[in-house]
């Protein structure tokens, strides 16, 4: 059995919390400490159980082997990221798609020049499907992708879309799932259907709390034609009370679906799918985050330096077994 | 783009056929050359397409940047894998699971000593689903992992199934059908089934061409009773006629499906899912090979050496995509 693995966590929300329990399940693994901007509140949730310090506890930090970034990809990580990255190797989840690329750039300019290494945007989308749309690509040449989500009975929630809603005027509470269209799944997998736009697949059910006497009419027409979310899709609004909302749309649970379907030889049909059911949205991504922290630190010990993405690691670097052993019994 | 990367094919069965199209569809490869122990037949079958030289014609190998070994498991691998790598870069898909460690080492002892690289075990199980048997272990720690074959409707064909009845006496022809027990799919979904035995999760279907006279009775009867093959199973055995079983049973479709169910943080349940399916399951080994033929190249210029399984390869190497355009495209 190699070292125990030291982590620090940065930053106590719903992320980090999964990241504690996740690190528990790990037999070679130890929480070191967690960096907070509000040391007090974390510690009266935790208690004793783990040295809890200011968010400028560099010198504590440097005790642990890898940091776990568990703060927000909007306005947090893009400043953390490579401040923390000159100290000690890090890995995150950060999963604004659209800046991914000059986020990788920062993290590997920081990383380089401090000497440590950064996993980033490491969870489950991006991050696993990352890599299977990847692998779909490179396996089945001239493939389409597809990504579904939602695929449960139930749907996956939305935290970006919830927020959207909360924004309105007149509401006081939302949750927003959303939810593949079961023909879009059987299009996607027959390989014919060549182009499915958003409204083709998707489907959003959204569960409102409006505040006394909000004009429930005006707020569910701001919701069906809000452009970049709404508008395009298929929307159903329920309103609710605050306690129906409290006990049906409690928790976080989100699911997917990556298709990739196509041809091999001249004419022989394709197809690899790759889904993730999470009950806990957030404790699925600290699950993948803590096994990355197992990479980083494998990585660091090589001598490896910069950002690494989940395409640019060696699967058998998540997993605690030595490669005898994943030939043994894995393979 | 890169540099075309030049594939020699060694053996030229349905997987090395297989491999001539999947080169095709890359448009950074080119088939440079093919070996095989009966050229004359090969080259009846490709015309001038291609050049076509004997087994032992290492000049003419040398000059491709990988080989792609296409011979079978049971009788080649073992002798021309550790022969072939001496002379250059290769990708197998070895896959003889209880042999695979002490092929994977005698690769690696051969590749090291001529400074080369040898991708072994690469193909959809074990390839793709290994790798998706560690990740899931990795991701959901304390998971369980299993594997079910033949989850569409046709079921999936099993080639050393179909060898083992062919053996009994009276038997002119036959093809296996492995099917997935689909109730046995949703208790591995749902987590709560903890053992599965092999004859709750398949069964098999049999389609036998019995000789002029034969026994037909006991020939279904020894079927039913082979160890290691079908006692074990519920089987059902359909006596046709051999114009039906090449009308029937053309081509060789398969498929399966790996499951890893568990839990994250206290009790939230967690499921990975990951199902491959091929209309012909040669050509999917070959697109298998094709790929990692070009990370084969790409470790050869990195000056890595020695085996690799796909747990040992950063997925990117398996695209033809820069990094950026990955980041960018993919991610």
């Amino acid at each position: 059995m190699q070292n125990t693995i030291k982590i620090a966590i940065i930053g106590y929300g719903n992320v980090g919390r999964g990241a504690v329990k996740a690190i528990g399940r790990n037999a070679d693994m130890k929480l070191a400490c967690i960096l907070s901007r509000s040391p007090e509140r974390v510690r009266k949730e935790l208690g004793d159980m783990v040295s809890v310090f200011t968010a400028d506890s560099i010198d504590e930090l440097k005790k642990a082997d890898v940091a776990i970034l568990c703060s927000g990809s909007k306005d947090d990580l893009p400043i953390q990221g490579p401040f923390y990255a000159k100290y000690i190797n890090t890995v995150d989840s950060y999963d604004n798609h659209s800046q991914a690329l000059s986020y990788f750039k920062a993290m590997d300019n920081a990383a380089r020049e401090a000497g440590t290494v950064s996993c980033v945007s490491i969870g489950w989308d991006p991050g696993t499907f990352s890599l299977q749309r990847v692998m779909g690509n490179a396996l089945i040449p001239g493939s389409k992708t597809y990504g579904f989500y939602g695929t449960t009975p139930k749907g996956g929630i939305s935290m970006g879309h919830s927020d959207a809603i909360r924004r309105i005027d007149g509401v006081q509470d939302a949750r927003q799932y959303t939810h593949a269209i079961p023909e879009a799944i059987e299009s996607a997998r027959s390989g014919e259907s060549h182009e499915l736009k958003p409204g083709d697949m998707h489907w959003r059910e959204c569960f409102v709390v409006a505040k006394d006497g909000a004009d429930t009419t005006k707020i569910e027409h701001e919701i069906k034609n809000m452009e970049g979310y709404f508008a395009s899709y298929k929307t159903i609004v329920h309103f609710v009370s605050q306690e129906e909302l409290d006990v049906k749309c409690s928790g976080f649970p989100h699911d997917g679906l990556v298709i990739s379907s196509g041809k091999t030889g001249d004419s022989n049909g394709a197809l690899i799918e790759y889904r993730n059911v999470w009950d806990s949205n957030p404790e699925a991504t600290a699950n993948i985050l803590v096994a990355h922290a197992r990479a980083a630190k494998r990585l660091a010990d090589e001598n490896r330096r910069g950002a690494f993405t989940i395409l640019d690691i060696p699967p058998a670097y998540l997993s605690p077994h030595s490669r005898e052993e994943l030939i043994r019994s894995f393979l």
